[in-house]
């Protein structure tokens, strides 16, 4: 009886490093990474007619936890926010290379950057970590959502390194089936309001029993205004 | 009873590093990564009696992306368009970087490079990292179609960063079947619209019913200007 | 008979680098690392109405040692202190890197760090030995408290470099017991002299017979002024 | 039974690195790296009384590719011509260098640079790359051929880094039966007319049916001037 | 039958690198490396009413040794010696660097150097070995005495670069049973002479028959002034 | 049955790095080297009363090789001459840096260099190879002969990177039994002419019907001047 | 039955890198290396009464080598000398680097330099190579003999790069049964006449019927003057 060609490639070794061929011509241990943000918490974007937003799954509910310090919708400027899945530490460093590249746009350009150079600089740094040896990729998914030119844009990075722009997009846990929602039932002359609600009802749907109101975060960004707007819990769905 | 050649090399361990050369002169890992290569989507560029095209099949049909985020066709310059297969992330790479080179082309000499200087970069790039240890050979084939005083040129640079002029050439999914057709029925004076029938017509033919031309997208330059126009899906049909 | 999955993946010897991903998406050296934190003394660290303590097992109770030289909580500015579980050589290092940190805020901007300036570089630091190669994790939890504009702020960050803010935490040995503990009993209006009973009846508690009140120190700062307090043994009961 | 030397020494893995030496003092991988030379496509280079050429097999007759493209021969400067056997992607990298050394020569000393120069600088790099870890050999050989004081020169750079002059000499496939050939019939007041009559008859004799004069292409300088001149196809047999 | 951890744990390869953690959270080339200490020869130290002294089994009673070469404790400035456990050669590349130090702070600050400095910057560097792959750990354990403000002061860095201050201490060979007779017998206001005589009285105990005065050297300082004073053999009896 | 001491070291791989000891104390990669050298052609040196000079193999007697080329006999100065054995790509690294290092001394100091500051040069440059991990040993030996005040002078470096200076002496192939003949016909007051006609004659002796006078190459020098003269074939017989 | 340790360890791998600790805290690649010390020739350094010497075995009765060329007594200044023991090629890096220092030490202050100085030089450097990853420790121990203050010193490095003084020493060879004749005969009045008679006694004792007189050296400094004087063979006897 024949191994499985995937143990037998785990036996070969070519699982080992991130620099590595399979004789199949995947990377394996980029693929493992991916498998740290499946791991992940659930957080949805959405662009709507009047703004764009991230509903994400805080996860975290110790109460010794200060609520604010585990948030999982990190700001990158006044008009760009991004949630992350996977391991949390590695999301914190590309976050913060990218505050910096977006207060540099603003000193030298003295105008706001455009999220898209945002999500290319993350893209672009975790590439390189799955070509040169000595480090490993980095863990992480970020989902970037954020205005530019009174419009809502959003775009998502994956472990490659390779980005897409989206109209709506999940990632972590339960992706698949929340991006099945999305397709289905979103369109794009839905409100932030109705977006919300949409964003709600897919969580709630995948998480069944387990979907607590209390443990997820929104911010949100309108289209007319530089401002992030965050509500947590409850409010959430008095949005 | 023996073990086949290719299982030994692999029992052996001649295959775990680009570095390595095999007891029969090859470089394994660089042969792996040609066959993510082969996993990529395909697309066909063609030198035309008027112009250079290439038509690429997004493959990419999710309704939550934005159209234009998910374009297989790079623009390098103004005269310079570029399709990869095989890592979209690491093809994101060489892409940028040809991009900048082309801009100071531009700044240096006050005219636009010649194709052929775009495809050398990326070639010189990447046969370095099939030499150096410490990284991965970049797992793309990267097409570059351009317009050199008033004439097309295409040319592809494979895994191991050798490169050719082509007069018509196909590379991703299915490479060796589409060539097999332009092969047949590419002629030299081809208009720019019958060889966009050309194309599509042998992608309809290797894609089955697979093929749907809402997946596909085609940028063309004419000979005579320096303005890349693009095509999306059935306006192909109609050009 | 199949072998438990953990032991398959030390067979293989993913849990040999901390750069590598297991097939699960795990990096098993930086767990293996989070046991040298459980094998750490234990500290509580506590946010009061009138300020902000640490609580800590010397455990070193060789009559032998220098006892001030024996202490578990750093002083790392006026109004910062830290403690830590794990390598405690590990841990200096951190230590002296952030005090350094806090006097040049001080020498450039006339003022105290934010305490949350200090968590934040402990784990960029830490977060970079769980990705680059040729040098291991550190080994160690660090617990960091100080008073920000009046008011206690306490912070911990683990082995991967992701640090949250917290009302009340626990470390080393014996962590989650003494959590479960404080989770039940902390309230935010416990002052000072009540956060700290709290937590010696924790220890007490998680301890049993080898709780020993002279083994343990106390550092506190009150929200009114920058100055650290410290009490040993039993004048910690009778504070 | 005893298993035989070379798949010993496979076992042993004195084949996995270029700086290791077997155990009967032999390098491997340098070894196996020559195999790729012998993969590669037949050229004959030859000094004639009237001047030197270098015949080549382009190997490549795909429709689909511009001839220009796939050529074999290399022009180094204007007195200076190459051919190689092996990597082509490898072989470039060489090839530019020269280039470049070439084109610095003219502009430092205002003359042409000497042939053996050449072949000196990329001797020079090919032993490097077989000391030195951290990278594998080049998988060419090259061929140089040059004019210098109004006569032919033909130098032969192996694997290894070592290089000789020759009189006449092949590299690539079948090079062993092309050299007796030529050592049988070589006269060194063959005219540049005679020589190629002799190169072209060599290569029929080796390949036999496979034999195409289309695929062939012939560069040569005559004593006299510093002018290559290409010839390709049947014109080969007319000049 | 299983095999016991340890033996599991060298079968596995986690004792084989210095940056590499055990899955219980050890770091098991740095607990081998602790054995070399456990092979030098022992040494005790002392703070006692009048002053702080060192003595050392200098072990070596070669003849051929001229016996001021063999001194096991070494003088790192006026007030400050130390003893070595381990490696000797290990020892002497430490000892050398904060003698530097010691010299750059007399003249930097015209003052002698806190003793604490000088076991700080030993551990510092002692930890790096730990962390850091492409050496090995520092293979000695080294006791520091010196006088501060006229008072004595004894501090111990392990092998892990951790380090604390001691009344009392022993390192080296049988250093466990030589605490255990410290622990029970020393008191705080010991002068000088008492001290020696408890050590010598230690060292007796647990060399047994082995015990030799004439391989036994003291060197000890004087609360009230920057001298060092050294005694060997018979004479230390006599002091 | 016991497995010799030879194979019990290579199958537990003492042999795999320049830079390991075996459990003897040999270091194994670099006697591999050794063999190198002795599958070189052989040569042959001797200090003659009125001169020194080398006598060697080309062993290549390929017609198509344009004989200068394959000159087994390098110049490094007027005064200075070497022959090698082994890797002939790595000799003429070694080559080409000692004679940038004799034109050098003659630009600096106006005068020739001391034959055995080149020799020292190649042998420090060997030794570093067979210390420093990441490239191999350098597989060749070099002798090197040369007229100081004067005088001949004849020196030999070995693969490890020591060399001692002869009367006479031999490497490559046969050298042992080359050097038996020697030591037993050598006199110091041999003239060039004599010392030649011995060094033909043990030639002839070791290679018996092989050998070929045709295949030979003599360079010497005189005492009196700097001036390397050059005698090939049959005209070594008749000088 | 158990394999002894030893062997357990090889099979491990304990003993492949010189930076890898044994469990039992042994560098074992250091204790390889020592091996390399006792295969290499015999040497005996003496203080006498009224100057210092070094006999040595010179090994090499090749009567094809220069006799001076093989002296195993070098020169570092016109007071000190030196003999080694191990891979003579490794001792020239060494050797060559402490006359450099020597030579600058009389240029800076215009004084000899110290012979103390020289050995630990010496010994940083080998120190160096048995902690750092890289490279292999250097194989030989050093003994250094010198005049200091109108006064013999004798000094010798291990290979782990440790040093102490000597009254007198052997090296090499027979280390330990020469040394056991120097402990019962050696006193510190012998003049130097009367040192070497010893050390020749010794000599002859050890090597019985394969001594030969013709093959030592001495070198000796008297106490009164920085001039070293050299003997070789029956002179040494007639001293």
């Amino acid at each position: 009886m024949e191994m499985p060609i995937d143990m037998q490639h785990q036996q070969m070794g070519y699982d080992r490093a991130a620099t590595m061929f399979s004789p199949e011509g995947h990377l394996l241990q980029v693929e493992y990474a991916e498998k740290a943000v499946r791991l992940g918490s659930s957080s949805i974007g959405m662009v709507c007619s009047d703004g764009v937003f991230i509903l994400a799954d805080k996860r975290n509910d110790d109460v010794l936890v200060v609520p604010d310090s585990a948030q999982k919708i990190y700001e990158i400027d006044n008009h760009i926010i991004a949630s992350v899945a996977g391991l949390v530490a590695d999301a914190r460093v590309l976050i913060e290379k990218v505050q910096v590249l977006a207060q540099q746009n603003r000193m030298t350009y003295d105008s706001p950057i455009e999220p898209e150079l945002i999500i290319k600089e993350i893209s672009t740094l975790k590439q390189q970590f799955t070509q040169y040896g000595g480090a490993r990729p980095f863990g992480v998914s970020v989902m970037v959502a954020g205005i530019q030119n009174h419009k809502g844009r959003l775009y998502n990075s994956d472990i490659t390194g390779n980005y897409y722009e989206y109209f709506a997009n999940a990632v972590g846990e339960d992706d698949t089936e929340i991006k099945d929602i999305l397709r289905e039932k979103y369109k794009k002359d839905l409100t932030l309001k109705k977006g919300v609600d949409l964003a709600v009802e897919a969580m709630k749907k995948v998480k069944g029993d387990k979907f607590k109101i209390e443990k997820f975060e929104l911010s949100y960004l309108e289209n007319k205004k530089e401002e992030i707007k965050r509500v947590e819990g409850k409010k959430i769905l008095e949005m």
